[in-house]
């Protein structure tokens, strides 16, 4: 079940096939709901955030002619590990930098999610200034959120790297589904810039 | 010749072959000199601008045996159009976002280097409180500019899209090329932050 901001109540079957939805579709559709929405922001002049391209090293590269025209087609690349994250741009003057996630545990596993170094990065995004953020999806209690990353490492420090689900409804902004956008996570964003102006690193609601 | 910061001129050849380099090796060499720029920046913990892999449809993965080693190999990928920009990032809590283009002429044509998507996109960055800029290496002339992307508007409104060397001698910030980091373009860009607390859009130096 999918909760809209309306309160009613739909099944997920108008997404995608009704039950066992496999971990990639899953995956993939958090993915798509993001960039649907990173879309509406661009064309609403909102935002500016992107996916970045998947980083390859390209070994081949070859001319062909498909239907008459001539086209490069890469032959041969490999697959190159993220230097940073999947996500980043520019919303009302504040940089944005963000990896998205989903598990199907009801712990988040941080070590098993981000490589060390995306969690330098976005330690560092912070500290310069910029707001680096996870955005979660536990689908197995379809339940979405948002959080500000210094919590996440906070806790990660206070306790060990897997963190509970409670943690999240606790600290982090819950995030709805809707038609279009399909996931405004962007007024979360809002919040999490009014907290920082505040001071508050981290705040209880 | 390059001109260093010392003021002590040094033939190319020490970069690469000493005359006729071809088009794509000067533009690699710009391009190499800002990646060595940015990696310097990220591991003295200045700035976080990273260029964009190159973005690409994957058609077909095959998963091969490479001395012993499972690895999947990307054998089928077409080339996408860039929507935004080569690179983007973060510093001292500003959004920053450039293209690189080099030329041999002694005038750069916005429209001949840019689609016009990206100049919307350079703008709207501008207008949404981030740095929107280029860097441009005149490199018959061994000059390197960084220009705000507001200012190349403001000329190709008043004239036409053809912007001679003269125009980014007066309003652009001119790079030197040094050892380490190689283009160290970060000063200026706290040029133009300054210029625009200081509510200066197209000042005079």
């Amino acid at each position: 079940m999918v909760n809209y901001p309306n309160n009613k109540k739909i099944s997920n079957s108008n997404f995608k096939s009704e039950t066992h939805v496999g971990l990639s579709e899953k995956g993939m559709n958090l993915e798509s709901m993001i960039n649907q929405t990173n879309a509406y922001y661009v064309n609403n002049n909102i935002a500016f955030i992107y996916k970045k391209p998947v980083p390859i090293t390209i070994g081949k590269v070859e001319n062909k002619v498909v239907y008459g025209t001539k086209q490069s087609i890469i032959t041969k690349a490999y697959f190159n590990e993220k230097s940073t994250t999947d996500y980043n741009g520019l919303y009302n003057g504040y940089y944005i930098d963000f990896e998205a996630k989903q598990t199907r545990y009801k712990t988040f596993n941080l070590k098993a999610n981000l490589h060390q170094h995306q969690s330098n990065h976005l330690k560092s995004i912070n500290e310069h200034g910029g707001f680096g953020f996870l955005i979660i999806s536990f689908y197995t209690v379809d339940k979405i959120f948002l959080i500000d990353f210094d919590q996440i490492l906070d806790y990660v420090d206070q306790h060990n790297s897997n963190i509970p689900l409670a943690f999240f409804e606790e600290h982090g902004e819950e995030l709805k589904v809707s038609y279009n956008p399909q996931l405004d996570y962007i007024k979360s964003v809002d919040k999490l810039i009014a907290k920082r102006k505040l001071g508050v690193k981290n705040g209880n609601k």
